[in-house]
């Protein structure tokens, strides 16, 4: 059994040493840029923290947990192409320091990196392996796909923001918790009840993330605040404050979304003033809590070892911001 | 044993049945739109005609041949943005019909496309399958990746040019018989002698299109004469023109190269005038025969079964141009 702590250098340690070739240099290069930016690793963590649910830590289980990172820092490339970010986790993304020819291209080698990786799964449960990590992958592609079309509408349910945030976000976290599952040793009922739990963990930390952009510490969640509002990001709150504003307000928030040349504090203050109003916050903190209060009730249902249930629960926990 | 034509309409068949979800329309109707268009789907032909030299078709093996053209096309869908190109078969590129983002993030879910078809080889075969073709997709990276290069190096070497155009184009086809052969049932020896058949076939084919592309009829090759020319690009006959010209001659070329709003059919007509001064047809003639040869030599040391030899040789052999 494994702290969070052992687990998380061998990560690193593992995704330091991935084997790229030295050419071409400009293929290549960028995938350890990437990689090297840091970043929390919670999908590998969340592969193996689930593996100890049932057995002990196994260094085998390390490449395909690490497949799982790749595939993540992959769609983070292309992702800062099409949404012309010009950062990543502070440094400048790879479509910036290079160019978007070299991101296209080293995005496309990294997603074969993943698959490189996945691949080291013992035979016996690579065809397995392989069709979720296929079904995943591209329901990812579908959630981007959805979160650009969002974009161009003028509304969005809440049904289809849901909907989407499954895609891009949670089922990927699914997907490491049933990995885990699977090379931990769980049945395959177990494996799909742990797709489970790491799907509505992803949900709710969306909607956690949804809720830090407008009330979080700036120190703490290392943006600006209300970056959401300024981008006029149709979020879990912003979809919600329209479904509830009555005319007048739901007016003055629309006049906030189209208005241009306006002082970013003044706009972030006074949306968030009409989510205050509106009492969104709660309203978001309730459906948060939904999803991480199944998602725990479902793991508790799973027969696990003890202390590697105590080690999973700090984890996950620990991750969840109940203040703010 | 199937016909060359039965076997085509099987591998259009099954790509028109492609199972594509309806939504996101935008992710999904770019793959339908690029697969549509047509080609002459080489290699999965190779991968089926390779199999059929030991055994006979089975529908069970269309799959992962399919997931070869799948995976060809989602290189082309990000080349054509790469390259700026902006036909593709005669008929927009897909980032050009749509838009560029359109264009990344369809060909990524294509990719993942090619790794569902290529999964559903049978779980035996499937590790030693996802390992080569993991590599060969890595190499087709580096291939386009090394030709980005060379646009900006005024020097290419005859050397780093072949290997660009092996890890660009060869591999693949050498890749597509070794799968052929290992689903097949030929040994590992034979697989990988298969595949060499396929690298040098490809080697020869890619030789071929830059000679065509300078001496070929307009109307059998389908694109402009000379575009090649055009374009700069430093091809096989180019590279060989600057290594064998004198001084005077390679001024000459270089003034061709880096002048700039010139009459394109005064461009071509020089740069060929130097080529036939230079015996420049007869050389590349003489290396791409060697590579066919080498290709037909590999292959007549595998104990293929005779019928299934004379349909895969008439398929290649057809398709080498002898004259022009």
């Amino acid at each position: 059994m494994e702290s969070i702590v052992t687990l998380r250098k061998s990560i690193d340690k593992r995704l330091a040493q991935l084997e790229l070739k030295a050419q071409p240099k400009n293929l290549y290069e960028p995938i350890s840029y990437l990689l090297a930016l840091g970043g929390k690793r919670f999908r590998p963590l969340l592969v193996l923290l689930t593996a100890q649910l049932r057995g002990t830590f196994s260094s085998q289980i390390l490449d395909p947990a690490i497949a799982v990172e790749v595939f993540h820092n992959f769609t983070l490339m292309h992702d800062d192409i099409m949404d012309t970010a010009p950062l990543r986790r502070g440094q400048p993304a790879v479509h910036e320091k290079w160019n978007q020819n070299t991101a296209i291209l080293s995005g496309d080698a990294m997603f074969v990196k993943a698959y490189q990786l996945i691949t080291k799964i013992s035979p016996g449960h690579l065809p397995l392996a392989m069709e979720r990590f296929n079904e995943t992958a591209l329901q990812v592609c579908e959630g981007q796909q959805l979160d650009m079309d969002f974009e161009q509408f003028s509304e969005v349910s809440q049904t289809d923001y849901l909907e989407m945030i499954r895609l891009k976000t949670a089922v990927l976290l699914g997907f490491s918790m049933e990995l885990g599952g699977l090379m931990g040793g769980f049945d395959r009922k177990d494996q799909q009840q742990l797709y489970e739990v790491g799907e509505n963990l992803g949900l709710g930390f969306q909607l956690m993330d949804d809720l830090l952009d407008v009330y979080g510490d700036q120190q703490k969640i290392g943006k600006q605040v209300g970056g959401d509002i300024i981008a006029n990001k149709k979020t879990f709150l912003m979809i919600n404050a329209l479904d509830l504003a009555g005319t007048d307000v739901r007016r003055q928030l629309n006049v906030w979304i189209s208005i241009r040349d306006v002082d970013p504090k003044e706009k972030v203050a006074a949306v968030k003033n009409i989510y205050d109003r509106l009492k969104i916050p709660d309203l978001v903190k309730i459906k948060m809590n939904t999803y991480f209060d199944e998602a725990f009730r479902l793991l508790e249902i799973i027969d696990c070892n003890k202390e590697g249930l105590k080690i999973f629960n700090n984890f996950a926990r620990g991750l969840i911001v109940r203040e703010g």
